[in-house]
């Protein structure tokens, strides 16, 4: 397998700089941006140029590490260029925290590198090393989770199987290998020949422009469908697994996910194909039991009615956007944690699998 | 109810001239073209100016009266100048015969117009009179089975009905009321309060860009959703009825239809949705039994990569792109013809409604 699109890189040691792939330009162009200061790194998260949580917080993490004081000269007494090195780095993390308002992994990821700077430190040298290995810490930690999602979903997956997928769960928005494509990436290092169909998955085209785009880079063939198309394909073509990613799951295994993934479910039951939900424990949030209790973001009209500000639709006539729709945990085959997998899916497997830290 | 869009109507008299809706302008213009010469008529057929299998054999027999020839110079003999007439009205069928080389009603409608001009013929004045007449005559055949279509579905609608249709069966593709839309069109007129949701319908949007334009236009309030949401529409709001057009149904009534049809009517089912069929009897093909037999046209994969010039995905990736599904009658709860209702749809039923001519 050609190894997958990566969407941050740290580049050299701790003096090293940061390399983002610019998602704005896919899948036409596949540019990659050199963050050499905080400024390049904040208007990459809030441009989307960077985009997912996971992702989100790497960068930003990493971006912390350009407020460089100018270590090299001499006339400056090693404590107050200490001082100077610790003030920088926190007005880069306050800084850095202001681009995506919502995203809670920036927050939880400058707070991780904030707390680098609570503890005792040495020396301007031993801080920056310390700085550049808890970003790394975030950033590895983040490639074993979805490693570990990659090898548990792996073990589901027959030879030759052929999967269907639906929006972007890969590792552009996260560290590498992401969640439901981390398991069809593992498959192809493990040699199995997969086939995927990969729903465009309207009204963003996350499934086009971003899945295909990981799934061609890393050699592993691929179809794009129009989501219409998907139950279509599973009555006349074999489709052995549908696997998405999930962005809340409850406690009885009620999955919030992007609009679409329920009627696939619903479908996938249908034929008998099994339906698979891959994510971190993160996103379990065992506060709620039921999917009714998720809030429903709903977006702007104009992604269904004017894409790229082609009018589509009449003026006057009304869309519903929804973001999301929740698939019942009776529709959902297992749940494909780093933690292991979770089948059947009820409340009781839920808290056993994820219910501690 | 306002009146709905016209495709295609008649100015005046058999000295009149044809009016097409330009419905490559649609949804953000409302152009009427008015005809008054056989070449426009033949350009906007080329066009898709006009489209749709019922109105472009409308607006062909009408574009047939416009061969005139000078009916006024006295100077010419009567028999001669009636002669020159049927060569005119010939040689405008055959030259209209050459817009869409595919298009079945197109041949039927001007085979029509043709024998009318195998008949006994008194006067130029009375040869034009009947061409018009048979051209009203199929035009008014198409509203009528349209209308009967409209009724015999309007009584499976219970009153404020929340409707769900995909693709467009309505009237822009006939003569003024459709066979789907023919439903919610009589509904409206019958005073029952309807709410539609209109798929958009990847890849063409017909849905969003045709359906939506012409209940919009009648007064219906419609709400455009993706398709991948119908399922999500069903599991949280009150779909009453599902309805759709069909292509081709057979014996049995498996029913080819727009691509995304078979998801909606596996959603239907699962949420217990009334899921129904509307359909003239000329779309059932009684040589075919089963729907595995009806051969699935694969449309240009640019659709789904490239809308507008939009690149969706990866250079290189491929995509599918069947332009029909078929639904199996298993998931029909009825399907709706001008002669009466199908249900329960079994081979048996179809053959009893629609079995003899």
């Amino acid at each position: 397998m050609n190894q997958p699109a990566l969407s941050a890189q740290w580049i050299g040691d701790e003096h090293g700089h940061l390399r983002l792939l610019d998602q704005t330009l896919l899948p036409s162009r596949q540019v990659m941006l050199d963050c050499r200061d905080v400024e390049t790194v904040w208007e990459a998260i809030k441009m989307l140029r960077v985009r997912g949580a996971p992702a989100i917080g790497i960068a930003a993490a990493y971006g912390v590490l350009l407020a460089r004081v100018d270590g090299n000269s001499a006339d400056v007494a090693s404590a107050d260029r200490l001082a100077e090195q610790v003030a920088a780095y926190r007005k880069a993390a306050d800084y850095l925290a202001t681009s995506r308002p919502t995203a809670v992994n920036l927050f939880w990821a400058l707070d991780r590198m904030r707390r680098v700077l609570d503890r005792p430190i040495a020396s301007i040298e031993s801080l920056r090393h310390s700085m550049w290995q808890e970003a790394v810490r975030i950033h590895e930690e983040d490639r074993q989770m979805c490693r570990a999602i990659g090898r548990f979903g792996a073990e589901l997956i027959p030879q030759s199987a052929t999967i269907l997928t639906h929006c972007n769960a890969g590792g552009l928005a996260t560290s590498e290998y992401g969640t439901a494509l981390s398991v069809m990436f593992t498959c192809a290092e493990q040699g199995k020949k997969i086939n995927v169909y990969a729903d465009e998955t309207r009204p963003l085209w996350q499934g086009s422009r971003l899945t295909a785009f990981e799934l061609h880079a890393a050699g592993i063939p691929t179809t794009v469908i129009c989501d219409s198309m998907a139950a279509h394909v599973m009555q006349t073509k074999k489709v052995d697994a549908v696997i998405v990613g999930a962005d809340r799951i409850t406690a009885r295994g009620d999955t919030a996910n992007k609009i679409g993934t329920y009627g696939l479910a619903v479908s996938a039951k249908y034929h008998g194909v099994p339906f698979y939900v891959a994510a971190p424990s993160s996103t379990f949030d065992l506060t709620l039991v039921s999917g009714k209790e998720i809030p429903i973001e709903q977006r702007d009209q104009g992604e269904i009615t004017k894409p790229y500000g082609i009018p589509l639709a009449p003026e006057g006539v009304n869309a519903y956007n929804p973001a999301f729709d929740v698939t019942p945990a009776e529709l959902i085959t297992a749940i494909i944690t780093e933690r292991g997998v979770i089948s059947p899916v009820t409340e009781r497997e839920v808290r056993s699998m994820v219910g501690s830290s």
